[in-house]
């Protein structure tokens, strides 16, 4: 991959890598066509990462299609698929180094599951040295993630432009995961309340509401309308720290995550965006 | 430095770096020669990185002499001095991200010094993404920092090729330091204690003594005859791991720690040496 890599660059191109855990959907192809509109060769990578799995979370039953992802990835333009077993990236059995960035990891999404974002920013890390692209493409609906991976670049001084593509949705407003596959017919209609949520709150701070502690009640007044959903967490947030706010006249992030059945969704709406 | 960094690479020349804290003698321009003997162009870095500092250690007095060292790094054929600023390492006062190698950072120097080798490896981290050498040249003095280093590089694929260089000594066999500048005359010969213990030792091994808790009695015999130098640790390890062996014929790392008065020094040698 690493030859791939620099072969592309040593001639003048631009490489862009697209990290995923395979089980490709809308979201994923967004970026890859995002990748080819502003590099000139896109690498994806699928790798359902162990170390970002805490111990009776999904990773044996994480969905995986690796011929479709393929055919997919064929047919976007992909150039380079880097697909490495869990051997190779972890050949000693688990890495002894980690790579954590304090206080954001244990946020949002760190809260509920721990050791998560200290397993995404290692392998982060591992696959930008391995393909040392010149930008990568992440989904906003992975914000918590976002905003790490962009602190990580910073902090480490990564060589890498992030480049983050916005949520892509169902018709319904469901937003993309891989994980909707383990919906059912019923548990699929339940999880449109946290799009819904989340829409109730846009719409009020489109008319003017400003106090995230307003939003946030109406937003988990919506929540609570479907009460077969479990609330994790509902959060205002600086989309940048991740720390609640109480006013979002000047950006926020507002984010929610919860478990249908014993699937786990999340979905966010960024509030007064700075262009 | 990127920039010209990228430019030496795109000519198709091998870039080396060797990272140092400035306060340069004969132990760093012997890093500096292997580099230039096995790399086409030599970048150094000087950089007193704090956070590798404890709270109570010599961060403010750490000796600096960067128009001496710019002399000679000149005289040595370097053709690229990196010396940020702090501020331009930490711009936020400090890190939030951490680059930890678990469990070698709290061994030998790590147990003495809680904190010290995150500093290392997250600063090494930075240097090589901001640098992107082929490779980076380090001194086996620093045995622990060496391990650690080596397990950071390959547990997360950094691109860069680890060369170590021996210990370089002064005549009577003080392991060369910057922190050498720190002793009296008085103290600088109770300093001579350190490689003392570890020749004897050597001595002891080279004539057929394998069992580690024979060698390390003698060495500490040998320690205890300078009352006035406090010893810190004196272990024999095995220098991947730096965990303890009972054996030292497939191969040792004996180091040793100690306060001469107020300065900390440390030394080491490597026993049955694998080729």
């Amino acid at each position: 991959m690493r030859a791939a890599s620099r072969a592309v660059r040593h001639s003048g191109k631009r490489l862009g890598l697209v990290p995923t855990m395979g089980a490709l959907h809308e979201g994923h192809l967004s970026l890859v066509r995002s990748a080819r509109a502003s590099t000139d060769v896109v690498a994806v990578s699928i790798f359902v990462n162990p170390t970002q799995f805490g111990p009776n979370e999904d990773l044996a039953k994480y969905p995986r299609s690796f011929d479709r992802d393929c055919e997919l990835l064929d047919r976007e333009g992909v150039s380079f698929l880097f697909a490495p077993a869990v051997e190779e990236m972890y050949p000693a059995g688990s890495s002894a180094t980690w790579v954590t960035v304090d206080d954001l990891s244990s946020k949002l999404d760190g809260r509920s599951r721990p050791g998560h974002f200290r397993g995404v920013t290692t392998v982060v890390a591992k696959l930008f040295h391995i393909v040392e692209p010149d930008a990568a493409f992440f989904g906003q609906k992975d914000a918590a993630q976002v905003a790490i991976i962009r602190r990580m670049v910073r902090d480490l001084d990564l060589p890498v432009e992030i480049v983050v593509g916005p949520i892509v949705r169902e018709p319904d407003g469901l937003a993309m995961s891989s994980r909707n596959t383990y919906l059912d017919p019923q548990q699929r209609k339940q999880a449109l309340v946290l799009n819904r949520s989340l829409r109730e709150i846009e719409k009020l701070a489109q008319a003017g509401e400003s106090s995230a502690a307003n939003l946030l009640a109406a937003g988990r007044e919506e929540f609570a309308s479907e009460t077969a959903v479990r609330l994790d967490y509902f959060e205002i947030v600086d989309p940048g720290t991740l720390d609640p706010i109480t006013d979002v006249s000047r950006g926020a992030l507002v984010a929610v995550a919860a478990y249908v059945g014993p699937t786990r969704l999340i979905d966010n709406i960024l509030l007064n965006r700075t262009p």
